[in-house]
Order: structure tokens, then C-alpha cells, then sequence
């Protein structure tokens, strides 16, 4: 039920990150980097190795960690530390997958399908180790430390979820959920890009607030899909999240709305049929519930707006609000 | 198969480990540590975290943190490195148990049957991230480093193991899967001790050699349980290793050697019965392969008390001298 938001963004997306044109170089030695620390003296080892990184992603982690990097006084070591945030979100998602049973990953079989559960495991907390690896190499203990706390976060975050599945209907514990699951890591991504380029301890602040509106709306956005999207383009089925017992906004929305809060309760009580998942559709979007969210989400781009037009202008923060201006128009 | 070395220290074991009476004061206080890092805001995570920390094991690992710190400049914040070095263990066992498919741990439950594999899962990571908290803020990054080193050294070990299983039939294979398996973790407790208390160099590097040297030989000696110990003391079946396709230094041993080489082939190669253990265990003694592999445990133990006869005498050296010959005592 975890599906981190890579589902979201598919081939189609790509060119519409052309703004992170800015940063292609530095993304190709991010990939130059991944493949040179994930260089393993074991052939067994390295075929897992070699697997984990055939399945490449957007890399949005890291090119966050590059583009808050922009905003410092050096770039020494900005690369290294993209590889390592990615590496974390790597081996987050090898375990979130053996733990939604998800049988593809960016475009593949599963680390837990193509080899067991046992290599799984012991890849994602490969992943960790290379990761901190990294870190430590940067030469700053709280690039380390924020590493460590936002696993920390996600962790937590997971496991409540998970020993609380389902229960959680209010919007306070929803906007904890998904920073734990999305905007923590956005955040810590451009704080650590901020860390290690040199920026002023104000100019880190601002990114990582940037970071983490950005990363809000970007969840808020995309649990919107399940019910707006079309299936074939956002890759998992339409309510996928509802079935699975997880309320997103419009649905806590609706649940705490009079009006709507009868007819949703109706639906949810009584036996999933073929219809259930229009019917639910039907009252979030009549309810306003749908438009509330994406009104939640507004709400967070413009506050990321708002903090990046802090920093100074150029390429750098056109490229930060060119993001934050995308997360919106996803209609995937 | 990836049973850690934690059941070869049952109850019984207390009385014998009476000589690390030196650091009993400290290892309250790691309990403390522990204790206080583990508190969380969410009652669901804590209730995970009261269960992790209610599986309390012999603390082996972290009493070796202290007593490497003995010889150092200062104590400050050893027993807060301990207490990050259990948690890493504490990690590993988590995650190994899912692997292992192990019911009990440390005589409860084990996390994923308790709650579920995907806490357990998750419960793992958490424990990292906790420990690479407590690590970066030891101020040191090498102690980072060496933390984030075995953690990768143990990962790929295992993937190896799982991808290979049964393959290793070689001495040089076997002690390389031991040493990712336990020694390389008990060396880097002694050189995070070391390095945590401001040791020279070349007294952490000692202390490193003896914890290597000792984890090479406490391996061997679980190892050897399997075949020579009460089933009923020991805490797992005898044999269970070989059971589970997994060759140990004594099977190798005889393997290898021309005179009992096919006969123990013909009782592998054919269909198990009640009879396979007692055969086995037969053939490895008549063969000369349990003594061998005695000696060579004995051969580590003897390389681990002249690394120690390096060091400054005194009470902590004796309790390492006393560490290393227990190892080879053990009977269960």
C-alpha cells in the first residue's frame, strides 16, 4: 500500500522535466557515481548490484539534492551526495516492495520477484550501507545525520501506517502520512544538497521548506490520480488505495463532510461490487472532495513558490519553480 | 540458515561471562541509552520499539565497544557507540529472522511473527537509522564509516550465501562467509571502541585483530555445536546447518580429504533418513574433521591472545584474555 510516487512519473514525463535540462551533466555523473560505488568483488553480489541499478527512475531525489546545490558556494561532492539520497530512496523501495507484494518496479521484476525475498532484504540494507557509505565520506556529520533522520521518519511513518491501517481519517493524520512517505525526503533532499554545496544555514532552511511543500503537494497530487486518472497512463488500477484500506484526502474529505458522509459510509460498508469504485467516484467528486484536494495542493505549490522566490534569481530557481509548477499540471 | 551466533549464549552463560563484571556499570548505562533512543512519538512505533528492546541478548557486541574503549584517552560517549553497535546487531537479527524464517528470537517471538514481516521489515531499517543517528552524533566520522563498512560487509556476505547456497565447499570460502557472518562485525565493535575513546591507531588496530581473530574462532566453535553439542542446550537440532544445504569447516574438512570423502558423499548424495545425522557425525569424527576444526579455532584464539599481550596489562586486558579462552570452552 506504501507504492512510493515513481509510479507517477512514466515515460511521458520526461519531457516535460526538460527545465531539468540544467542539471544533465551532473545527473550523468550521478549514474557514473551509482555504478562506481555499487562495484562489488563478489560476481553474485555484483549481479544484484547490476540489477538494482538497470532499474533507474526519474532520479528526482537526486536531481533535488543537485539543483538545492546551486544555491551554495562550491559543488564539490554535490554528486556524490545525489547518488547517496538515491541510493536510500533505492533501497526504500526495494523493501516497500517486498512489502506491498508489488511484483514490477521501474519497468521490471520486483528485487524480491527476480531473486527472493532473502535477497530483498539484504539488498535494500545493502543499499543503506552504501548510502552511509557516501555520507560519511562527504566529510559532514549532518548530511549524515539528516541521511539518518528522514529514514528514521520513514520508517516510523510506515509502521504506523501499517499497525494502523486504515483508521486514519482525520486530515492532521493524513498530512503526517505522507510526509513521512514523500515530503520528508524531498525536504531532506534539498537540505542535503544545501549542506554539502556550502549554502547559508537560511538559504538550507528555505530550500528544505521548498522541499517539503513541494513534496506534499506532490503526494496530495498524486493520490488524486487513483481517482481521477486514467488507469492505462497512471499504471495501477483506479481506488487501488481504498481497497487496499488507505483513506487519501478526498475520501477523509468526504468522510467528514455531512453531507457526503452517509452515502461514502454506504458504499465502504456494504460488499465491493463492480460498480463500488464509480460509486465512490461519483461522491468525491459531487462532495467537492476532489476539488478540495487539489485546492490542499494548490495550497503547498504555493508556498514552495513562495519560499524559492527567497532565494536569488537565475536558472537554478526557475528550474525549482518550473518543478513545482509541474507537480500541479500531472493529469497522470 | 543465517542463525546468528546469539543462541550459542544461552542462560547458562551468565556465570561465565562473570569477568566482564568490569564493564557492568557501562552496560547499564548502554541499557539506558538504548532505552532513551528508542522512545517514539507514535504509541504504535513505540510498541514496536518496547518489543524490540524486551529481546535483549547477551550484549557481547557492545560490551566489546566498552572494553576496546579501555584503552583510549577518554570514555565520553562510548556508551552511547555501544548502544548504536547493538542496534545495528539488533537490525540484523531482525532482518535475519525474516530470512531464516525463524520463529523465536531471544526468547520471544520474533518481530515478524509478532507483528508482521512487513513491520519486521520496517522495524529493521528503523533500527539503522537509529543507529546512524547515534553514530554521526559520536562527532566522528570514521566511526561512521566503520559502521556503514560492516553493514555492507555482512549484506553481501549473505547475498552470497543465499545465492550460492551449498556451494562453498572450500576452507578459503568458508572462513571469508564466517568472517562477513561474525568476525568482521566484533572487529569493527573493537575498533569503534578504540576509535570512540581517542585510542592510537595502533591500539585500535590490535583491538581490531583480536576481534577479528575472536569472531573467527567463536564461529568455528558455534559452527562445531552443531555436531557435538546437546541438542537440548544448544537451543537448535543437530546437523541443522548441513540441513539446510549449509557446508561448515568440518564437513568441508572431510569433504576434501580422500579418506572419507566418498563415504560421506554416498550419505549426502542419498535420500535423508532418521540415521543421516548420526552417519555424518561418525564420518566427521572418525575422519579426524571435528579435532581439525578444533585446532583451528584454537589457532584464532592463540592469534587473539598475542594481539592482546600488546596491550598496556590490567583488568580490561584480562577480561579480553579471559573473552577469547572462553570462547573455546564452550561446550553447548
Amino acid at each position: 500500500m506504501q507504492m512510493q510516487s515513481e509510479q507517477a512519473l512514466p515515460q511521458g514525463a520526461e519531457n516535460r522535466l526538460a527545465f531539468l535540462s540544467l542539471v544533465e551533466s551532473d545527473m550523468q555523473e550521478v549514474e557514473r557515481v551509482l555504478t562506481g560505488t555499487l562495484r562489488e568483488d563478489n560476481p553474485l553480489v555484483q549481479s544484484v548490484a547490476d540489477y538494482l541499478l538497470g532499474a533507474s527512475g526519474k532520479r528526482l531525489r537526486p536531481a533535488m539534492v543537485i539543483l538545492a546545490g546551486q544555491f551554495g558556494t562550491h559543488r564539490r561532492g554535490l554528486t556524490a551526495l545525489a547518488a547517496a539520497v538515491e541510493m536510500i530512496h533505492m533501497a526504500t523501495l526495494v523493501h516497500d516492495d517486498i512489502i506491498d507484494h508489488a511484483l514490477v518496479r521501474r519497468g521490471q521484476p520486483a528485487v524480491h520477484v527476480r531473486f527472493n525475498e532473502q535477497v530483498a532484504v539484504l539488498s535494500g540494507d545493502f543499499l543503506f550501507a552504501r548510502a552511509f557509505q557516501l555520507f560519511s565520506d562527504s566529510g559532514d556529520l549532518r548530511v549524515v545525520r539528516a541521511a539518518a533522520d528522514v529514514v528514521h521518519t520513514m520508517c516510523t511513518g510506515e509502521i504506523a501506517q501499517n499497525l494502523d491501517q486504515g483508521r486514519v481519517a482525520s486530515e492532521e493524520g493524513y498530512l503526517q502520512r505522507i510526509y513521512a512517505k514523500t515530503a520528508a525526503f524531498l525536504e531532506t533532499a534539498c537540505r542535503i544538497g544545501a549542506l554539502g554545496a556550502g549554502a547559508s544555514p537560511e538559504v538550507g532552511d528555505t530550500l528544505a521548506a521548498y522541499g517539503y511543500a513541494l513534496g506534499m503537494a506532490f503526494q496530495i497530487v498524486d493520490d488524486l490520480l487513483d481517482w481521477v486518472a486514467d488507469p492505462e497512463r497512471l499504471g495501477k488500477s483506479v481506488g487501488e488505495d481504498l481497497q487496499e484500506g488507505i483513506f487519501t484526502l478526498p475520501v477523509i474529505y468526504a468522510l467528514n463532510n455531512p453531507l457526503s458522509r452517509d452515502a461514502l459510509l454506504a458504499v465502504l460498508g456494504a460488499e465491493p461490487g463492480p460498480g463500488t469504485t464509480d460509486q465512490v467516484r461519483t461522491i468525491l467528486q459531487s462532495s467537492g472532495a476532489i476539488d478540495y484536494a487539489l485546492e490542499k495542493a494548490g495550497d503547498y505549490i504555493k508556498e514552495a513558490l513562495e519560499r524559492v522566490a527567497a532565494l536569488p534569481a537565475g536558472a537554478a530557481r526557475t528550474a525549482l519553480e518550473s518543478l513545482a509548477r509541474f507537480v500541479l499540471d500531472r493529469d497522470y
